[in-house]
């Protein structure tokens, strides 16, 4: 089993690294962070890289992609190397997934018509004007697609995957290894539930907020 | 403000990228992450890398200092060039952090005498024997030093530094940014709640479950 997850310029870290720590634990299975080039690729603040260890084009077939988002994306909407990998990958693909804004790169490349799908609360709206129809849950599966919403959400994704190939036994133990037992020190990870001021602050400054 | 992340070979991806992307928000401030030599740093696996983009002593008075935990850390506690420059950053600190077995890193460096302190809860014992005092708490605050459980609470951790240094609403709209609303497909993240047979499968491959 091979995982692949995309990173880009200017992705967000957690949303790669969430589904990393958690569905990268398959049994078995081999992850490789995958781009256009090999070597580091900075996130939407510059001040952190991750290694892509293979470029696209050497990992052709994996079983299960993972995409993440992240400001970068928007730039990518109509780039077709990767829109076209991501095709290429999600027609022999077991499982095709997405984080935050990655869902909108899948949309882009055609892969969520008629789908059910999620993605980065500010940006759920954007998922019609490729088809799919977006949803408030944090985790969506319809088909072999697998969805998230923003950011966070990646690692309920990478668990909720897991315990589907693995079972729950494994996903449990995934879980109480890294210690997932959250305590947020305050409610406010959703439009719903933020205080309003802040909601509007975030829809306001989001551009400045979220680079 | 500088807040320095520490990274060493074997260390655990979401131990520092949880702190990094909550309280990395933190305004005006300057996240770096750091180690004994600049470039590539790997992960338990060795399928992941993130850069170091400074080398420790070109990093010498960190405002914030953040050591994330993995199994690389035990072949590191009585290595002197990472103690020394635990011990030289904490004289100028404001904060010093740790998450998962990161603050056994820090008690190995003589900083957390007569602290309370945690850490994985598999390692919390150990604490013991460099005079801290262990709490199963997720995360504890004691005078300027705030450890954090296992892995995933290095997001709780940053959160609530984040809303102790720049305020709730700040913190808040990070919250809402990365969109932390978790909701874990399973009930399995502390060994009081994970079922017990699952805790004894960890406890007994804990070596092979963890690297």
């Amino acid at each position: 089993m091979q995982i692949a997850i995309v990173l880009y310029d200017r992705f967000t870290a957690l949303d790669a690294v969430g589904p990393y720590e958690t569905l990268g634990r398959l049994p078995d299975a081999e992850t490789v962070f995958v781009a256009e080039r090999t070597g580091p690729v900075r996130n939407e603040t510059g001040n952190l890289a991750l290694t892509a260890d293979r470029a696209l084009s050497d990992v052709p077939n994996p079983d299960i992609v993972v995409v993440p988002g992240g400001p970068g994306q928007e730039s990518l909407m109509t780039h077709e190397p990767l829109l076209d990998w991501l095709r290429a990958a999600d027609a022999g693909s077991t499982w095709t997934t997405s984080v935050c804004t990655g869902s909108l790169l899948l949309a882009a490349a055609g892969l969520l018509r008629g789908r059910r799908a999620t993605s980065h609360w500010l940006t759920l709206e954007q998922l019609k004007r490729y088809g799919a129809e977006p949803t408030g849950e944090r985790v969506v599966t319809d088909g072999k697609y697998v969805t998230a919403a923003g950011v966070s959400s990646g690692i309920d994704m990478g668990l909720t995957l897991l315990g589907r190939i693995a079972g729950d036994d494994h996903a449990q133990l995934v879980q109480l290894a890294t210690e997932y037992d959250p305590q947020p020190p305050y409610d406010a990870g959703s439009p719903e539930k933020a205080p309003a001021h802040v909601v509007e602050l975030l829809r306001s400054h989001a551009d400045v907020m979220l680079t």
